[in-house]
């Protein structure tokens, strides 16, 4: 932990007190150093938080003291196609993060966040939840009578639970325990499934789904699962490649992807233009994040240790 | 009325015996000869039917005997885009329609209904639902967070206001009568506009959108209410334009449409494929169609008369 | 004409000394008042220019000293869907545009232009050229075996002729003049109709299409000429609302509308991401854009009523 | 070969006297019993061919005696999405294939082909044409400006090659022969690797797209060469997998696909919708298939066998 001296807004810029941070599995491998080997350092870390804005720079119009407001992921995609210019403007990456206590961005960097949401809540949005709404309403374009398959109990997975019902569709969830799968189920998933006691998880998943398999699988696991979730998706399904959990890399058998018509999309967070999109679908149905467990700003290791036991369920904040 | 010979079904075909209809404002204006100038007479009028299959002909699969099936709209209109060779199957108008004891289709233009439906619900389907559900869900892509606008309360508007909710969509719905509006929002709609007491409704659509105006609008007006639409709808939305309730030619202004962006998209009901997703939504979700009174099946005429005054509230239905 | 001081760049923005311009019908009606009437004055008119950058302020990592970029229409409409704010940021309406000697921009609001091109060549692109691509290419996803309608020789159409082209689409094209629909034909238009000696085009349209109709149309006329389009579009066809040159307001029948399954699409110039990309399709095949005359910077009021002929075949520019 | 009774038409059914054959990779895997393990035999194989309508079934309205006519390769899939109904109605492995005098197939299984094909020429479209439609244009969405690589030689990349090109896109070519890739740059690719000399070959793709990589691959490798795919693909780019020529499993890291939004989407083959889309293209545009050698009905193993070399360059036909 470090002293810096308070900064102060350029032109077009920000200065945020930050109030709240979220944990993403991305910000445990930056800081075991497995994220990026050529990562330069010192690093500022995490990409998810909400702040105060305290002052604004020459010209600032899209937001003014007083405000509450969240960093967008890639502080430069802000609409349209990702490019590399945009991939490589990722707050506890690429740029400096905000477990901090000021930080100053630009102000097309950052996005109000919903009323009703607590700090914790609304630091839980930048990364797991815009890249649920990306693989699921964006590229997915989930609607009501479709099914989707979510894989445990962890940010990306329970955001995309609740989208999914958001959009009227059915949720079908994984997970290692019988008590996880329980509250997934009072989330509205409509059925668990404890991958422990059933490894064919994927037949279950047919069996579940008349024979047909489910319309899009969000996957977390990575390699590790990529095998199974082939076996549980239906002809022409989608297939958001987000996470790797459970490995990068693996022996696929290509063919189901290719008899069965199979989409694999690339999920990399989103854009601001879906942030915005997605903040109001939230604020229309009050919609709250799950939140694990807050830590206080100083227990910020711990934190990520918790996280790095995988035993949670939804997202670990941490409190300024 | 008359009596016509029981049809025995050739190779491919299904024989029903219907079991309810409903009526749409096309087979009000089929009747009345204001359709088609040029329609052949005589013509078995309907399209709406739910029938049960009491016999099969050769090399039949989708269908066996004792299924519950709707006729769809376009006999040959089964999946992608709208032909003329399509568009030239309409029940009861290009080809003969459904109200008639038994009825000979081929197994392609039948659909399996939901089973929790009655005979009346699920003779609601064919026009007004597919309509409203190609309009907002196959063209529309509608999603949570967004606004739409339906007008009136009738059949393709009730289940406009019931498929947006489905999707998390919030609803904005202009009616003549308080009484209806109050129906509407208990419906679901979050808002209500009685359009004789507030003609500039337009405007009070913007108030209730923050000044952006609605994501998508339900046109069934046509003519008399599409420059009020093209007031009321956001930079860039969709206007589904699907009726001529009010007319069918206008002097519209036409740099509304050109400098908001604005997309007008004409909807003529929809594919089998449409209606085997929307099926998969209402089941799922137990949605029930909106249903304001039943006819015997003697008093077709007294159905059709009722529904010219215009006056209600969901679908007109006829039990045989 | 007025001296002005030299402006200087501040932080993210480029100093352009403007190279050549080019006239849009909009620019005209700017001019006479007629684009909007609450218009603020004085404006510095034209939205469409190429220049060469000369300094930039502080940050600037897009282009750097002595590039060649064109302004966007919309300063920041840089990709994503349109809003207020984006379409309130137009060069030469909404604010100051380009017909002056030094023009300070900021560094998102300028694209690089091909290197093939002129200087005049290079101005025309911004609004006719990219409204064109948007029209046929973002909105329209045009394709090989398509036909595609223009009408009239102005710039936006000879473009869409020329986008039509390289996507391997057929294009039918309109016009009073025997002559000009020689040069079109040469420009690679497979049909040409005078609608001067053919009043009914649309049905000429339909001969030349199997009775079909054409799959889409870039329609410049606006209410005049909007019915007849109408007769000429195919079930499910596009038309792109763009212009208003004869005519803002009609009455149109919506009946085919309706039951042709027709889209009609506003248009309203386009994003950076667009210009982008068209900028990439014409570098690729080194594509010229047609020009009719060129002014020198003095004759610009000569160039502008030029333009109000109506008689030009391309697009008419100023040379700085 | 065997004699069987010249068959007749049904309802709804068209009698063929075929008249060309193509070979697909696929027809060699079946023959070899590689396809389908459980494959019940005996089978008619080849999916592909052409032939003339001696004899209609009654209600026959698509085609008359004397058309020619392609049987398409799904029998059942005419529009729309993929299902499992239509998936288990492909020629020569599902159902009865073409390499045989008379075919009897249901009058929605045929298509009218292009007039300025040979019989040969024609009878090379139904599976590895649409199979590069499909992916390129209806899935791809190409257009121009954008750059497309093709891996080798066979059908569905030369096929893929004139498409990318019907649409104004940039072809980048791979082969293990100089020879071939003259030929490919003379078809119109701007640039052939040679992959044996280049094994980095996704290196030099990047070199040759100022280090962005390409928008779309075709790829027909599969396993062995997905991996070099992942590197020369842009960010967002889309994967086409079609093949596997080169193997069914590999160790895939998966990382790149999510790190650059990569879309790997399966292809298997495409509708009669899109197959008569693509004719419309091909008959404008006179395109003709590259046919690389014709053998005799009676030599129809010596043509598997000739397939099997890997050697060939374009399609390889049947003339009965």
């Amino acid at each position: 932990m470090t002293e810096l001296p308070e900064p102060s807004p350029g032109p077009g810029q920000v200065l945020l007190k930050m109030r709240a941070a979220s944990l993403n599995y991305r910000d445990l491998m930056v800081v075991k150093g497995l994220y990026n080997p050529n990562q330069p350092l010192p690093l500022i870390p995490f990409s998810d938080g909400v702040g105060e804005v305290m002052a604004v720079g020459a010209g600032v119009t899209r937001v003014k003291t007083g405000d509450r407001v969240a960093g967008i992921f890639m502080q430069k995609w802000l609409a349209g196609e990702l490019t590399k210019v945009k991939a490589q403007s990722a707050l506890g990456g690429a740029i400096d993060g905000i477990l901090v206590e000021y930080v100053v961005l630009h102000e097309d960097g950052v996005v109000h966040v919903p009323e009703h949401l607590s700090d914790e809540e609304a630091a839980a949005l930048p990364c797991a939840a815009v890249t649920a709404w990306n693989a699921l309403i964006t590229q997915g374009g989930l609607k009501a009578g479709d099914t989707v398959l979510v894989q445990g109990t962890g940010g990306v997975s329970l955001f995309a639970l609740q989208f999914a019902q958001l959009v009227g569709a059915r949720v079908i969830a994984t997970s290692s325990s019988d008590q996880k799968l329980e509250r997934v189920c009072q989330l509205g998933a409509s059925d668990g499934i404890n991958y422990k006691q059933t490894p064919n998880w994927d037949k279950q998943v047919r069996d579940l789904t008349d024979g047909i398999g489910v319309d899009h699988i969000v996957e977390v696991g990575g390699a590790g699962t990529l095998a199974k979730s082939l076996g549980a998706i239906r002809l022409g399904g989608h297939i958001s490649l987000i996470g790797v959990l459970s490995g990068t890399a693996t022996e696929v058998n290509i063919i189901p992807i290719l008899m069965q018509n199979v989409r694999v999309q690339g999920i990399y967070v989103g854009s601001r233009e879906m942030f915005e999109a997605m903040n109001r679908a939230i604020a229309q149905h009050q919609l709250r994040p799950v939140i694990e467990r807050v830590f206080p700003f100083q227990e910020a290791r711990e934190a990520l240790q918790y996280m790095d036991k995988g035993s949670h369920f939804g997202k670990i904040c941490i409190r300024f």
